[in-house]
C-alpha cells in the first residue's frame, strides 16, 4: 500500500490548484501516474502540462481550441468520463465554479476517491453528493486548507466532534467601515493578504462569501449541524480550522498558508510524503497568532451564505448563482464591491425554494439566479 | 467496550493529581470503580476519599498513620502490590517524586494501562519502564498536559513525527535578569500564574526544570530523538504541545490548562466524554496567543535537563535527586533560587555515569545525588 502508485485525472489542470496539485505530482513522480488532464481554456499552458506529464486522455472545455490540442498518443475525453476511467483511483476536482458539479458526481458515482478543491459540489448539491459518495463507497477528501485541517484534527478519533471552527483571515478588508468598502476598486481586491487563489475566490475572501460556503461544504463534509460550525477571523492563516470535542479539548492544524499542503495530504492519505518545497513554520516569524470574531454587519455574505445553507433545498444553488454572476460584475467593474452583498440578498430574498431538489432543479436555480443578478442591474 | 467499566488503582491519591483523578471519577461513576487507594501521608483526606469510593485495597506510605485508617471492609496492600492485582485494569500513577518509581514498573511488568502522571518514572528509568511495557504490552498514557497533547495529536496519524513542540507557560519569572532571579523567594515561586500543582512541581516550572524533564519524557513516551523535540514559550498555556510532521503540517491541542481534561483523556480513551465541568475555551479571552524562544541564560535548568536526558545512563537519576534536594531546601529558605541549578549542575558535573543502569543502580545515583546536594551545602 505505502509504495502503491496513484492513478489521477485532474480535472482544472490549469487553475491555480490545477497548478499546485501538478507541483505536488511532480515532486512525487514515483508515487503518482497522471492519466487524465482536462482544463478550461488555457491552451498553452495545458499543452505543456500534457508534455510534462504524458496523460493519455486530455480535454479542453473551450472546442476552438481543443483542436490544437489534438495530436497522436492522446485521446480527447470529457471530464465526466475521465471521473469514470477504470484505470483512475483518485480524481482531483480542481474545476472552479459549477462546472465542478458534474465531474465531482460522476466520481462518486463511479466509487473513486475524490480529491474535492471545487466548493460549488458540495455546497449547491451536498446532499445528493454526499447521498451518492456513501451509496458508491466513494471517499471525498478535502482539499481546502479549512476542510483539510478539520479532517486532519478529525483524524484518529472515535467521539464525534463537538463543534468545529473555521478560521478566516477576515480578507484584505478587515477592520473597514461600510463606507470605506463601498470604495473598493477590484484591484484591492484581488490582493488577498496571505492566499495564493483564483479571482472569483479572492473576491469571495473579500466579501466572507467564501467562509459562508465553506461552512456550507462542512456541514455536508462532516455531518454537523449548522449551529455546531463557527467562524473565528484569525488575521495571521496560521491556524487553519479547529475542532473542538465533548470533553473541551480542541485540536488545530498549523502551517504556513500554501494550498500544496492540503492538496498533498488529500493526495498521499493516509501517509505524509517529506516534501522539502513545503515551508516550516518558523516561530519567530509567528510569534503571535491574533483571534477576533467575524463582523457580519460590514460583511453580510458571510450570514447571507449560512442562512442559505441552513434554508437547503435550492437556497445555496440561489446563492452560488448569484455570487458567481455579482463577482463577475464587480470585476468588470459594473457595480461597486458592497454590492455583490445586496445583489445576493436581493435574489435570495425573491427565490421560491425547492426542498429536496434534483441535480436539474439545482441547476436551474443557479441560472435563475444568475438571471436575476442580471436583471436587477 | 464503549460501556464497559474500568477498574481503577489510584496512587498517590490526596495530591493534586490524585484529587483531581478523584473528581473526573466522581463525575462518571458509572464508568469507574475505584478498587484500591494509596497515599502518602493526609490520613484525612485519605479516609474521606475512602468513604466515598469504597475501595476494597487502601495504604498509606506513613506508617504510624496506616492503623487511624484500618477499619472493616478493605484491606491493607502496599502500591506495589495494588499495581499487580488482577481486578485492576488501569493504574493511575499520580505519586510525586521517585517513589513513582517501582509502582510505575510493577504496573507495566503487570502489563496494566499504566495512567502515568508521575514524571520520575520515565526521566531516571524510561530505558527499563518503556522496555518493560513493550514485553508485558503494557500500555503507558501520559498524564501531563503536554504529553496527552502530543498523544491526542499523534492519534490516527500512520507516518512517524517529524518534531514534537513542547510548550511551557516560562512560568512565574519568564522575562526575570538574572540578578532578579537571585532575590526570588519561596513564596513567590509557588505562585504559578497558570496551573493549579504540587509544590514540588511548581517550583520545577519556575526553575523551567519542569520543561527539561518533560523533554525527557516526551524523548521515551514518543521514541523521539532529543534533536527533534523543541521547547517554545507561551505565556497563556493554551496550546499544550504540538507535533510537527514530514510535510510541515503541525497539530495543536488547545484547552484552559486544567488538568483534569488530560486526567480525563487518559482515563476515557479512546472515546471522549462530555464533563460539563471542564472549562471551554472562550475565544474572546484567549485573543492573542505568543510565543517566544526559552530563555536559557537566566534559565540554566532547561539545559541542563536536555543535556543530561542526551547524556543517559544514570545521569537523568542523579538529575532527578538533585533537583529534588535542591527544591527541598529551597523551599526551606536554606538557599537562593538560582541556587537549584547551580547545585544540580555541580552534582552532574561531579558524577560518572553508568551506561544502561540498572533499577538499583539508578536508585543509587538518585541517592547519591541528593547527598552530595547536602555536602556542597
Amino acid at each position: 500500500m505505502a509504495d502503491s502508485v496513484k492513478h489521477l485525472a485532474v480535472l482544472g489542470s490549469t487553475g491555480s490548484i490545477g497548478q499546485q496539485t501538478l507541483e505536488v505530482l511532480r515532486a512525487f513522480s514515483h508515487r503518482f501516474r497522471v492519466i487524465a488532464l482536462a482544463a478550461g481554456n488555457n491552451s498553452d499552458l495545458l499543452k505543456r502540462q500534457i508534455e510534462e506529464f504524458k496523460p493519455r486522455f486530455v480535454y479542453l472545455q473551450d472546442e476552438q481550441k481543443l483542436h490544437s490540442i489534438a495530436g497522436a498518443g492522446y485521446e480527447i475525453l470529457p471530464p465526466e468520463a475521465m471521473a469514470n476511467l477504470p484505470l483512475v483511483d483518485t480524481v482531483v476536482i480542481a474545476t472552479s465554479g459549477k462546472a465542478g458539479l458534474l465531474p465531482a458526481l460522476a466520481a462518486v458515482r463511479a466509487g473513486k476517491t475524490v480529491a474535492l478543491a471545487n466548493k460549488e459540489a458540495l455546497v449547491m448539491a451536498g446532499e445528493i453528493v454526499t447521498a451518492e459518495a456513501k451509496q458508491h463507497s466513494a471517499r471525498i477528501l478535502p482539499i481546502d486548507s479549512e476542510h483539510s485541517a478539520i479532517w486532519q484534527c478529525l483524524n484518529g478519533e472515535t467521539t464525534p466532534a463537538a463543534r468545529l471552527i473555521l478560521t478566516a483571515s477576515g480578507g484584505p478588508f478587515r477592520n473597514y467601515s461600510l463606507a470605506q468598502l463601498e470604495k473598493v476598486t477590484a484591484e484591492q481586491a484581488l490582493k488577498h493578504p496571505s492566499w495564493r487563489m483564483g479571482r472569483k475566490i479572492t473576491i469571495d475572501s473579500a466579501t466572507l462569501m467564501n467562509k459562508g460556503l465553506e461552512v456550507i461544504e462542512a456541514h455536508w463534509l462532516f455531518e454537523m449541524p449548522f449551529e455546531r460550525i463557527s467562524v473565528l477571523v484569525h488575521p495571521q492563516s496560521i491556524i487553519h480550522s479547529m475542532v473542538e470535542f465533548a470533553d473541551g479539548s480542541i485540536k488545530a492544524q498549523l502551517s504556513y498558508p500554501d494550498m500544496r499542503l492540503p492538496i498533498q495530504f488529500a493526495l498521499s492519505y493516509p501517509e505524509r510524503l517529506a516534501n522539502p518545497q513545503l515551508p516550516k513554520l518558523d516561530w519567530d516569524k509567528a510569534a503571535s497568532l491574533t483571534f477576533e470574531p467575524p463582523d457580519c454587519d460590514s460583511f453580510p455574505c458571510l450570514k447571507l451564505a449560512i442562512e442559505a445553507g441552513k434554508q437547503g433545498g435550492t437556497c445555496p444553488a440561489v446563492l452560488c448563482g448569484a455570487d458567481e454572476a455579482a463577482v463577475e460584475l464587480f470585476l468588470a467593474q459594473k457595480i461597486k464591491f458592497t454590492d455583490i452583498a445586496r445583489l445576493v440578498e436581493q435574489t435570495l430574498s425573491g427565490h421560491q425554494s425547492i426542498s429536496r431538489p434534483n441535480l436539474e432543479q439545482i441547476i436551474e436555480a443557479d441560472a435563475w439566479a444568475r438571471q436575476q443578478v442580471l436583471n436587477y442591474l
